[in-house]
């Protein structure tokens, strides 16, 4: 390294500050408006600022003018097909939830329409989700015994699904909907897979036909239940069970093999019903321990705003109940119909999603739905089934409306086991052991939060995995917050100007007599103290084995790398003029590469830069070097008092 | 730009994975042990690690051997320095807690010995602190009444001293020092200022003489109890209190002016005591409405393990008290111990001072001593007389001890408007408004949470303070991984190696048909949605900008610059898989540029290197912007076929 070329440093920029009024406006619309949704407004007429505004509001009055006979066939078809789904999982799910098997079909009337009109998703097909109805039940369950005292139960519920709807719906008007980011991928994948292997449980009570079962629904207490109660299995029901159970995974397992069959998966259901409730029909084997459904209130939703409990003594379960159901409901509607939008190239906004699915359980609750969302697999065969927009789900709606207005008699003879099969189908494909499997290969601690959901949901209770896992989550971000990395960096050879970690590039050298640091997260209260140490060891370290080694040059100088550094605040200012009194102690100089703008100006406001020294601040690490080099083989003159050009390498 | 100089990239170098169990080590190693203590027992033979370890453990058997007469001398003016502050500040901070004065006096005694022992800071004095004090009374009252039932009050504040000591040893052998430092420096600023408010307005009662005052601590309270009572209040208690606050804030201002008087403002509280209860001795005006401490038992203190309360049904609370208190008390004693280290030059180990903390409250718990910590005040004037060692806390612990055995009857008069007094005084200095000012001026987020924190305190409750304080400092952390900025970089003209944010260089220049994005925080769940909306509309509102100007190369790359992206999460993998989709549809190329190792090894990992191609990961940005320069003059040639070295540039 030669020492004559020592050259004249680009100065670093200070920004200048902008008024308070100023800076708030852009952070406030950089964290609650990224996506800019106002961009289209702009120069705009009057009158097309209202129709857009409409149509941004409600999204159908966008889209229904470019609606085509050719898309009104494909919905059709694939609305036909998620309603033969979404009957038979309308009261399975219903029953999951210990409400009347009504409530389900209903479910799956008003809320698709709601939707069909507010909701930006093209694939998304409303429903009761299973997750969703274990949640209800289980938190329910704790306060009102659904067979006590069914009224109040049944008023629990939609207050809930009122809930979920209003602080959902509030989510979105507040621009809030990261809060839900904070339910990571790894969090969902556990959860869900460890809610569908409790709801599979759950279902050993309709397979073995068993009258009486726990009201917990840990792995324990489900199998203890069932165990001790051996003398009460019913081998009829059981072996039915076992057969639709058989079929289901059957049908399933061809239409994976060969995609253009998904509708036998999608039908069997529906077929299975038919199929069970005839074969109970002709045997009159409701007379021989197989339990049926029996009578289904003919006729549309009734209204049910004055079933809605404000007033009641639970109001506080409820409230918690909607708020913990809704946000669920959310992250796996929004994560479903955000997968299906990638796949077919447009854009969902999350925050109308909330809204929409807000507005829908609102409305819901309002007519004798309880809580509905998009569950995957019925998005996914709507999809499959070719559906183009949400008419999909008006078709859906209307077709579990005839079945409302005509066709509930039909399902007096339908056996509970052959609901109990449909569930258990269903759930195991939602037990996604191999993401769980990516997780464990691709990063451990996302595994571990995985299985804290899972574990905790499968052995303590659905919220106490939810809480877990939310925990681990937070406590992850947290501690990579409170315990960054600092890395010492080398000159790679033959590229001068790059430096890298050592860690990472073994062949990085050191540059004698510099020691060369980077910082590479925001430095805050919570790591500051523990950066002062990091660095202090550091330092102290690199003097050590200069010592231990034979190299001539001692160390003279620390250069802070503070291109990562994205933030800092007062405790983080305060850390970096402590490292100063450090380094002067040990007649170290302090040296700064390329800060950026938030840190230059805090930094400049504190005085800190006054400190140090203007001269000081390096754009890059390179220049920082070169100025510590010029100044140690000249007797180590203030570096601002060189002064020459860099010269130029023209890319 | 030129199109001939293609050259070929350095390679980015993938860190081969490292086994679990290492890695695990490893980051354990850096979360738990950054200080890396273990470091001077490595090759030493058996009996000096014992002796080592010994030293470690004790941190006196480290110093004693190299204990001087001069030291001596030194540490013998400084103990009776705080000793003179320590009587009549324990006996007033007592009363403050609601506990016998003769408390404050023992906890004078047996915490400082103990400290001595096992403290690694030659300045800290121990003591009791008014803000310990405040909490602990304001928790326990809500339990009990001190007056109407004084026994049991007492055995709860052991017991939560004990709790508090149990706590804090706990922290720092479990190396979990990192949760004091969630309590970010302006959230103590606030606390402390707020708590000192509160305490001062505690004080109205003695100042005024009143018998009867409210148990609340919040302004609203406070002042209405002493305004609904003015037919109470006792002049010659007020003229006395306002005489001897102005005696007390004047000695102050003078040995702020003068340093060298520091001793007449530390001496001033025991002159203050000595006149005052002269005063009243020779006027004997306790027989007009003049308060006196009255009669205070003699002897050391008794052993209290016996009324440590463990089977009382209020167990919960005094756990509870004492975690708040125990944390309270580390964070302003570690803090204060830390500040006067480094102005002398020395090194405080945080988990070795929390056991030290945990050890003497453990100890002070069974031998009738209150929660004790290193209250500011005493350890400043320790500090300032001169101490070498923490002898001074073993000769303030024998002053103490004389006064225990034999002056204790001496402080029958003692009006307890002197104690009020003292306590408004050493208040007012905690009182840090200049603090405030200078968050203000910094970062405007701090003050708002120091703000948070004074008015949660003052108008809410001590605990609510902290609470809002808190929440408000982790929701920033929070804010701010969820919210990264992303900025576009540009090439600083005539550095063509260095690229930067277009925002804060305003010089910068876009490369034609090139969008550089850089982001600089880890890549987790907490963020992963947000960055991908904000990558897409950064790449949308580019394709805008070269619409609307008349540039001719319309946008061919983006290159996401991953140099400040400190660690991944299998949610930030599927944005940037994600992202890649949108970049392949709006028929964009994607490229990387410096990945870390964590984050490399694991796009490694998850394939995502295979599907992007390694070669689209550069080592710089400069070199990813000379391959697409290169690409696009040559009409998109693969990147990888390119081959030429960089013309080296000797610095």
């Amino acid at each position: 390294m030669g020492n004559g070329d020592y050259q004249c440093p680009h100065p670093v920029a200070i920004p200048p500050s902008k008024p308070l009024s100023k800076s708030l406006q852009s952070s406030i619309k950089e964290t609650f408006f990224p996506d800019d949704p106002f961009r289209q407004f702009k120069n705009q007429p009057l009158s097309r600022k209202l129709v857009l505004g409409l149509q941004y509001l409600i999204p159908i009055l966008e889209w229904a003018p470019r609606y085509t006979f050719d898309f009104f066939k494909s919905d059709v078809i694939a609305g036909i097909t998620i309603a033969s789904l979404a009957v038979p999982q309308g009261i399975s799910y219903a029953s999951l939830a210990n409400l009347p098997p009504i409530l389900g079909l209903y479910s799956s009337f008003v809320p698709p329409l709601v939707y069909a009109m507010l909701g930006s998703s093209r694939d998304l097909a409303v429903g009761t989700v299973a997750v969703g109805s274990l949640l209800i039940s289980s938190m329910l369950v704790k306060e009102v015994n659904p067979h006590d005292n069914p009224k109040l139960y049944i008023q629990l519920a939609l207050t809930a699904t009122f809930f979920a709807g209003v602080f959902q719906a509030s989510l979105g008007f507040l621009r809030l909907g990261f809060i839900v980011d904070f339910l990571s991928h790894s969090t969902i994948v556990g959860f869900m897979s460890g809610a569908a292997t409790v709801v599979c449980l759950q279902q050993l009570k309709g397979i073995l036909g068993l009258i009486h079962f726990t009201h917990e629904t840990d792995l324990v207490s489900v199998i203890r239940s069932v165990f001790s109660q051996t003398h009460q299995w019913r081998w009829e029901s059981g072996v039915l069970g076992c057969c639709f159970l058989f079929y289901l995974l059957l049908t399933r397992y061809f239409s994976k093999k060969r995609p253009v069959f998904f509708w036998i998966n999608a039908m069997a259901p529906l077929t299975s019903v038919i199929f069970g409730s005839i074969l109970v029909f002709l045997t009159h084997a409701e007379k021989h321990g197989i339990q049926v459904i029996g009578h289904l209130k003919k006729g549309l939703n009734p209204l049910s705003v004055s079933e809605l409990a404000f007033g009641s003594p639970y109001l506080s379960t409820a409230i918690k109940t909607g708020i913990i159901t809704g946000v669920i409901g959310l992250a796996e509607g929004v994560a479903v119909g955000r997968s299906f939008a990638i796949f077919k190239n447009y854009h969902i906004d999350g925050n109308k999603e909330m809204i929409a699915f807000g507005m829908m359980n609102i409305a819901g609750s309002c007519t004798s739905c309880y809580l509905t969302a998009g569950p995957f697999s019925r998005t996914a065969v709507n999809f499959n089934a070719g559906c183009k927009t949400a008419v999909s789900n008006i078709v859906m709606a209307t077709a579990v409306m005839i079945t409302l207005l005509f066709l509930t008699p039909l399902f007096y003879y339908t056996p509970l086991v052959v609901l109990s099969s449909i569930i258990i189908a269903a759930m195991l494909g939602l037990i996604d052991y191999q993401a769980a499997i990516h997780l464990w290969n691709i990063d451990k601690f996302d595994f571990t939060v995985c299985m804290g959901a899972y574990l905790g949901v499968v052995f303590g209770s659905v919220e106490i995995g939810l809480v877990i896992a939310v925990t681990l989550s937070l406590l992850r971000v947290l501690l990579f917050v409170a315990r960054p990395r600092t890395s010492v960096l080398g000159n790679i050879p033959k590229y001068s100007m790059v430096y890298r970690s050592t860690d990472q590039y073994p062949i990085a050298n050191n540059v004698p007599g510099v020691l060369i640091l980077q910082i590479d997260v925001p430095v805050y209260f919570a790591n500051a103290n523990y950066l002062r140490e990091r660095i202090s060891r550091r330092i102290f370290e690199e003097e050590d084995r200069i010592k231990s080694s034979s190299e001539i040059t001692s160390l003279h100088y620390v250069i802070l790398d503070l291109g990562a550094v994205g933030s800092i605040d007062t405790s983080g200012i305060s850390m970096l003029e402590e490292i100063k009194r450090i380094a002067d102690r040990k007649g170290l100089e302090l040296l700064l590469a390329n800060p950026r703008s938030e840190v230059i100006k805090k930094l400049d406001k504190s005085k800190f830069i006054e400190n140090i020294g203007q001269e000081r601040i390096y754009l890059t690490v390179r220049e920082a070097v070169a100025a510590c080099n010029f100044m140690l083989h000249t007797c180590k003159p203030n570096p601002a008092d060189a002064g020459q050009t860099i010269p130029e390498n023209n890319v």
